[in-house]
């Protein structure tokens, strides 16, 4: 939709090597869509979301039980480049990593993109910190599961609040 | 879209006089919309439910202050007809009232039609029941407040657990 | 949620058999639920309508091939009961099936539950019609592709307009 | 929710006159809400939308019109900082205004924040460029009633194709 537009916003971290990202796939349904007859641009953060969710799940992270737990991790930042639009019927997939970060924060890098990698369509950060549900304030430290599982995956530089 | 399907499931109670009804104005935006240019069916559920809760407003309930309070009204039942579709930009209203009935639900009848109510789009019914939200069971009785606010609007006949 | 409300909108067509059920998976995630921590009655719609795709795709019928060429079919009537609430994280399963009809309809049964079948959280009936995309007006025959397909599913008493 | 991160992102465009700031009501509804009892994030994106739609019919451009002419104007980038949350009943405002930009985008500021302006839930920032919707193309100018339209709101250095 928009090839000409330089990628300024969002930096691949390519030191991180490629088998750290996560792989979800989706299917574009009816509901999905918008009357141009393509993707309607908010149906992405439903789709980031389930790729984050599922990805953590990968690691051992049952996103439900760090809730019961008293944690969540909400979305304090969010930026997505729109490249490509995604028609009815399309699969598509969403990929994600964890990029190394200093401070208590989750960033994540997310592509929507064709299942042959050919085409992208949406490129996002997606930024999560950590919250004690009962305070309402921010944890200053990771709950030592989620520390331990994101060190896995996060690259050589480590994650979290080093 | 069906004018020739009979309107067999929802049968308007006419003995209750029309001011009953209450008015919640509503515009079709982009993400109501699906890729066949109209408004998505489920989109419905969400007007429906916005007019429902601005209804009781408009009684003195607040919603939000039942929940506070312990109480949930979870839909049990729902069923709808299409009839016509609503196109990008166009303007519509939510018509809902209550229903007279004799266990602890409520009934509610809603159509959405033009501001002229010269057609009509979709014809809903919905049931609520008041649960207990710590417990998770069905309430015998609904809040004397809740009791006291639809007693006003549901015909004749009353409403509640007589 | 209301198990003493008794089924009567929805009477399963027993005479079909299990096999005629199309299973689609699905799974609870943060955007699906609501302040109450369980999926919001609105989000079923989006399941249904996905499993209704998918169950039409693994008879061979693609719907986005269908609305290429003209064809749309629309859901005209909708009813759920929501029997059980599901909670952040949950699996479920979505049954459909087609039940026999006389007119040109296609009438579902569908039906979320727990993935080992246990547990019922809603039942619901949806029709569609088939719909002249262009002239907006209802086809008096289902396309010749979609009334093969579905004359496999539809039990023996067939399926379509005889 | 994050008082302590800093607003790199964004940057108020000061020297625009806060009277070019179009304002648009919400109010939080059970279906805008998620399991922790907060406007699930995506939610944002519909109010969004909703507001520059509404913003642009104040300023005599009818979207619809817009899409019926052949032109659409797609999100190209978005990023939103969220910065508190918000609750179930709970009114807020949407503000928009656009900045002035040297090529044939459409840049919008947008605040979600409360109606006494004390409190800001999100703030973001949404480019739009116009499409040709038959041939999938950027245009190359804004058509001119668009372009008219948006000379009169974006401040003292212009707004479009210069």
């Amino acid at each position: 939709m928009s090839p000409e537009l330089p990628a300024h916003n969002i930096q691949p971290a390519d030191s991180i090597p490629y088998e750290s990202w996560f792989t979800y796939p989706v299917r574009v349904h009816p509901h999905h869509t918008d009357y141009a007859g393509i993707v309607w641009h908010g149906t992405y953060l439903a789709w980031l979301e389930e790729a984050r969710v599922e990805g953590l799940r990968s690691l051992g992270i049952h996103f439900e039980d760090l809730v019961s737990m008293g944690c969540d991790i909400p979305v304090v930042e969010l930026s997505i480049r729109y490249q490509r639009s995604l028609t009815l019927g399309k699969q598509a997939v969403v990929q994600s990593r964890i990029l190394p970060h200093e401070k208590v924060r989750i960033v994540w890098e997310q592509i929507v993109q064709s299942p042959d990698a050919s085409l992208t369509y949406i490129t996002a950060q997606v930024v999560n910190v950590p919250l004690d549900r009962e305070k309402g304030t921010i944890l200053r430290k990771l709950p030592p599961e989620l520390k331990y599982a994101l060190s896995r995956v996060s690259g050589p530089s480590g994650m979290g609040e080093r």
